[in-house]
């Protein structure tokens, strides 16, 4: 069977995920397209060679009986609407992060999806999908070395525009370790506190970069997550968790390794979108497999979600007190506390 | 559009292509299936839920005007006359290795398809579209290293049963060595001799392993490739090229490094399968794509499968005479010396 | 010409330090002991066969006016008399940590070797002359890595026995860290913080591990210093800078590499001595030359004692309130600030 | 006890060992020093302000009662006559490289040592003091990879000078793995191949550059030892040993890792005399021990340099003939199985 798919926002991140699906995954089709620029829509619909329907909205394209599926991938404050009307219309949901601007937000679509007695939704943190976020998993849920008690990680960028500003570091960047940290060891965050170091020359007036965020879980685990987007040296990601037995740390990109000029080198990306091809692909991929096969989507939910809009907005606050900011989670339902392993 | 390939062979590697080509790639489809046991490609019609005509043969499959692409993948000696039923057919063929049993055998496949008059055929040397060695072909093409002047590699297995024997050294295994390594250094063979050291204690009465193969290259670089597949300790491919500037190496699989019990450690894989299972994806990706785009492959062209067929023979006569045996190739035909790019 | 050394105290360290000067290194004797327990400094005259006056107490010893340097390796509340008593005769100093238990005692060693008007006086910190640091202080010197921002380092021992309480975390372990970051950095500290996650099971009632230490230099170099001294899996020491063009890192201790069931691993020390003994030995080596060579010792001075002493307070301070704690240093005296290389 | 040592020969490497007895190690001191140019004798005793008589010639230096042990760091075709002389009176000798410049000369030295009824010389071979070879050894002893079946190795300096021709990449260069690799894995070699694949650029007219010799051993272990002498990159010293279970592989040089302009690299020497100082102090300094404490040397013997003259004979003669050629080794007399362990 394929599922056909109405993508909802036709923008950069809309237009590499209709490629993916028309071009590089198994079991997806897009059917219909809308955006709020029709241009927009129209020029996907060409540019792909889609058999689509182009729609004027939102409620018009979860509308047709035919979508089986909604991809969101519009601006950040229009998501919960179109999340809402898919769930409403009992329709699969694939959500570009944010699932919704607020937690208000989050939690409404949360009660929606509950409503409807499956899981619908699956957000677009794609780190989870990652070949060495996933080992690092598996280490961590095969014990491998103990229980954690600190996790060390960072998120650098050679570089970010005038755009970018300091409450960015959370929204766009530190949001992934806010996803992928919870999820690895299976935790709840409790406080944030922000530190910021000498900024580096490289930055520019808007934007205090470094950034350190130090987080504490209701379990006592320590996390420091560096953010760092003017490094100038490349684009790096990297995570180590120390545990009671021992300590595991993601890979480092495969690359070839070079002896020349007195060096001993390998490469470092500079471009994310190569650093986590393989994750996009994969998040997707599993979404269409595992509600084609279990009904239902595997990957990160609408809790995840939820937990996101809560922990960031902490983050944002300790950005603006330099205090250490509460992070206050409601109870996680039931609903939500099903595991659901996510490897093929 | 979407090609329509017919599948002669479904065994193993039969199978696990249709799974790629149905499940997990874009842009092709299964039609046709056929196999000596009928049994075998009903099966394989029901197990992956083709819309499939099962035909009773080769002939017969390729005689369907619907099929776009025949992939190969019987038994080695019936290769031959299925390449060029579809070759006279005009049709696409992605053949598993060998392409055939002889250097004659490759000569007439290579005679066949210059008649058609473009590139129809492509052989399943996979390496060539492992992330590792797409990067170690850059870095030799880019001169980040200067001109090759040795090549030491290694291809080694955790364990073999009792039915490899000594020459499936050759056929089996260092094939992939000697497809990869002329393509890497755009060079032709020239000699090759053996080496033998002692049979490791975990090897069987009709298997000499490990096995060490000195080849020379018409350009003077002198290669070592190592076989050895009973190494107990993992499947590891090794490939390291010396040039005149300096030296690149194929990088080790990224693993979770771990911190545990006085050791530094990371995984080595013991399946070749995950090893090259992203390699087997891009390859035939790749196939699709190009006939799609480009109306004809991009991969490993018949004359790499006469390359190949020449080259093991004179590999298996060396292990047998202890000497050193010239590899004596014809001429490239200017039809193949086209070079094709297999990034995407 | 060959320095005459007296030894005060002759525990362990003491020993070490009289067995490298006999037995590894150059330029030294051995010529007087003494140490509280009288019959030890009796056995180390006889277990290393020195050619030594045994005298009764640190006041004798230092009248001995055969004696050119002192070393004083004796209980830490004894340092600072023994140290005063030699400055005061003129004679050089090799004291191992701490200077003196408090930052007043400190202080008097430091004005009483400023009234002698040149340094007599190294300061045991052996970091400085570990090959790693060497290179990574090396790095920060040549601009490598741009001005520093951040520093993430670590200190992990496989185990301690009860004796070893929270405190301790300061005064024996990240004293070493203390000592080498703001020498690596030429920086001063400016405040403290204390993370305590959750204690590790392999612990006890008294201690407190592991812990992160926040540290603020004048500069605005933002440093986290984790202290485990339960690791379990091996003596490990960390360090990284983050520059304003790229990080540096202390490299792994070199270790043969294996390749074994499916492990690709190499060795962790489990001792301290191990991963630091080229770094005592070069340690006193540089004293001895330094002091033959150029009439003054190069390596750490009382200063940096005073820094530890300060620096060590407002730590045990922040572990017992929890809150960030100033670090108020005095202005570095123009005696002091001359730098010197320690490198033969 | 202080080692009394006569140095026959004041070129750059009697030099550098007069400058380690004297200002580096610990129980020698240089008493007396002869050269064939006596102007470089007077001139080592006055730039390194030995207490040392300077003799007209070996005979003289020998002959002084005072004197324990002598070093020959004369030219090659010297030591021979400078060796037999010193035991003949019964005195230690640390020879350079190499023992005597025949196989026969050799032989005499290892029939006068016997006739002297212990072993009173060792011979210059520093890699097994290295501590890298040192790990790989005890790997190797523990059985950790079970019994070896092949090795590969590497010795690559950046450049030479026009004064090295071919046959110097086994007198100079080789020669050290002749040593280490018979040590390693305790075995005899049996015969030697050389490849020579085309030569680099970077070499010149007498000079064949890169070679590969294949070695074979008594007990089947297939060698490739890599000379290449203009690699350019640095001075690179390679090995990895294949065994039944696993492999262990030599640790690249211990260098601070770096993250900057997208590559993430350490660094690689180029100086030969860095790469093996801690080796060179360590062999001197046990052989002082070792004279001390056990009453003899225990590293490399004249049974050693015999394996190494007769070893690099069948090499010369392998570069000349382009045939393999056959290593007569005389078995090793009893007098030379004791195995002695040289670490402290
Ligand atoms: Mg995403
Ligand atoms: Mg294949
Ligand atoms: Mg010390
Ligand atoms: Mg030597």
């Amino acid at each position: 069977m394929t599922i056909k798919i109405g993508v909802i926002g036709t923008g950069a991140i809309g237009r590499e995920h209709i490629d993916r699906i028309e071009n590089i995954l198994s079991g997806g089709e897009v059917k219909a397209v809308t955006d709020v620029n029709q241009e927009s829509a129209y020029k996907a619909v060409k540019d792909y060679n889609l058999d689509a329907t182009v729609y004027p909205d939102d409620v018009a394209l979860v509308g047709d009986p035919n979508i089986d599926a909604v991809f969101v991938t519009s601006w950040g404050p229009a998501h919960e609407q179109s999340v809402l009307l898919a769930i409403e219309a009992g329709k699969y949901v694939f959500c570009e992060k944010p699932l919704a601007t607020s937690a208000e937000g989050c939690m409404r679509i949360v009660d929606a999806e509950q409503k409807q007695g499956k899981r619908l939704v699956q957000v677009g943190f794609m780190r989870r999908y990652d070949e060495g976020y996933v080992q690092l998993k598996e280490a961590l849920d095969n014990n491998e070395i103990g229980d954690p008690l600190m996790i060390h990680c960072s998120h650098r960028n050679p570089g970010v525009d005038e755009n970018y500003k300091t409450n960015m570091a959370v929204t766009e960047t530190l949001i992934h370790e806010i996803d992928a940290l919870h999820w690895l060891i299976d935790d709840n965050y409790e406080s944030v506190r922000v530190d910021f170091p000498r900024k580096t020359k490289h930055s520019h007036a808007e934007l205090q970069d470094p950034q350190v965020f130090t987080l504490k879980t209701q379990g006592g685990v320590l996390i420091h997550a560096e953010v760092f987007v003017n490094c100038k040296y490349g684009y790096d990601i990297q995570c180590e968790v120390m545990g009671e037995e021992g300590i595991a740390k993601l890979p480092e990109v495969a690359s070839v390794v070079v002896r020349k000029e007195s060096k001993l080198s390998s490469n470092i990306l500079n471009d994310w979108k190569i650093r986590f091809m393989d994750a996009y692909n994969k998040e997707l991929q599993n979404f269409l497999d595992s509600v084609e096969k279990y009904g239902e989507p595997q990957g990160p939910t609408s809790w995840d979600g939820y937990i996101a809009a809560v922990t960031a907005d902490a983050c944002l606050q300790a950005q603006e007190t330099g205090e250490e900011v509460d992070i206050k989670l409601q109870d996680t339902p039931d609903f939500y506390k099903k595991q659901v392993a996510v490897r093929n």
